[in-house]
């Protein structure tokens, strides 16, 4: 199948109703949006690379899910409302059936999250897909990865190590939509916290989505806040099957870690550790090499 | 080099005053930015492929400034004025003279588009570059492949086929910054026309960026519009070593073909046909297959 062709194809996946911001849709030399009034835009962008991000053999329809979740993420750590996303996909063929599967897992994820997928571009090319995400977020009110104090409580928003267990453990090339164990749910099926936005715009001190593992990321608030950070090693909530090294090594979780002082967030939400004057990253009194996935190292 | 040490090399590539809309640049889990009041949003995105949308051994300043460039000129197209970029690279190594040079090319065409790159994301994989863009539009104003009328002119903003000439008859691997000829400027240089922007919004009717051949992206012009469009072959300004046929059927030339019935508009560029009621694309007369680049042909 063209180019063309499959491009209708893809249209045809990208379903239900128009957002009223949404002023031009897919099919001219862009997408135009109208941006609510008193807000600003959080913009992001990610590739996912076959064999790299995902399994290369895997179901379309989770490796669309994912893809367009772990980009969303970005957007759930800036406590931004999800808005328009652009796809561009590079293939090796014009596999129709493989890219309609694609964009309807898509097109799922970005339904889940409130997002509309806009827009895209289609090469041919190794497998890769990469995502551009932008959402609304009142005007100054964003979150960042500085700006987290001493005697701040360190929060998870739900259980982690979740995906690297199940990299770990489960052949997710043979992962089917419908038939999902909770360890293959983990890694194919993030769901960022996009609710607490609200919440955390009025609470928080800062954020980071983990996508890198704990370390790597909370390294990230640590050095950008100017602040040291304690973890309990003990108070670090465990998805099913995963280790303790999972959590702080392993990536893909899709989490939010937050910083706080606001008793109603502390008392729902795992409290991991405390922000203290200094620097550093610290697990159990004891400085934490950051051993986050990186690439070229 | 590592990843977070590449990205700190790129990052110091991007240089300038930040622009006021800028309320946040690279550095978290996105940028953040604050559109001016009365504006819609034009944004689109586009992928270059090492050998198949540039030379993988071309310079790399020179792939930067145009891959940005090439991107940028969807929103010269809706006559968005351009804002801010996100790019994705995937590199089969950290080079990080290489990417460097990537960076400053890609830089270099943003300053002369009035545009930012505000964030990216860097993987180890295929050389591949990907580009979402987004620019400022007055509320409503956007033009359209839709909405080219029977009786308007068909106009080109300047030269074409150059790019498809250079690719026929230069070595553009061997191309260097700072000693290009004409053919080689055509390609590695598109200078899509920004500052028409504000006379096209007021005056034409329909507008598209040359990307894929005059004959591919009139054909999407005459589809949207419901109309026919009929083309006189001996008024299409060939750039200099170029045949009609590059014209016709060769891409990546980023100049713009609109529709307009204004005086000074069609006074001052080429008036290359006319459109009329009806459908399809005729050149001279005769029906043209719409013979423009498609992937999985």
């Amino acid at each position: 199948m063209d180019e063309f062709a499959l491009i209708e194809r893809i249209g045809a996946q990208l379903g239900g109703e128009a957002p009223q911001w949404l002023v031009l849709g897919p099919g001219d030399d862009g997408a135009v949006v109208r941006p609510p009034a008193g807000h600003d835009i959080a913009s992001s962008i990610d590739s996912f690379l076959a064999d790299v991000h995902f399994p290369a053999g895997a179901d379309a329809e989770l490796i669309g899910y994912r893809c367009l979740m772990a980009s969303l993420s970005d957007l759930a750590a800036m406590v931004a409302a999800p808005a328009w996303a652009l796809v561009a996909l590079s293939l090796p063929d014009g596999n129709a059936d493989w890219v309609t599967a694609l964009a309807r897992g898509m097109d799922e994820a970005a339904a889940a999250a409130g997002a509309r997928i806009v827009g895209g571009n289609l090469a041919a090319g190794p497998l890769a897909i990469t995502v551009s995400v932008q959402g609304w977020v009142p005007t100054g009110a964003m979150l960042l990865r500085a700006g987290a104090k001493p005697g701040d409580a360190i929060c998870l928003s739900g259980p982690v190590g979740g995906a690297a267990a199940a990299l770990r453990q489960v052949d997710l090339a043979a992962s089917r939509p419908g038939q999902l164990s909770a360890l293959e749910r983990s890694y194919w099926r993030p769901q960022p916290p996009f609710s607490l936005a609200p919440e955390l715009r009025s609470h928080a001190s800062s954020g980071i989505d983990l996508s890198d593992g704990l370390l790597a990321d909370l390294g990230h608030v640590a050095a950008a806040s100017g602040v040291g950070l304690h973890l309990e090693s003990a108070a670090i909530p465990l998805a099913e099957g995963a280790r303790l090294d999972d959590a702080l090594s392993g990536g893909d979780d899709y989490a939010l870690a937050f910083t706080t002082r606001h008793p109603p967030l502390t008392a729902r939400f795992a409290v991991i550790g405390e922000v203290a004057a200094g620097g550093g990253l610290f697990v159990d009194g004891k400085p934490a090499d950051e051993q986050g996935f990186r690439h070229f190292r």
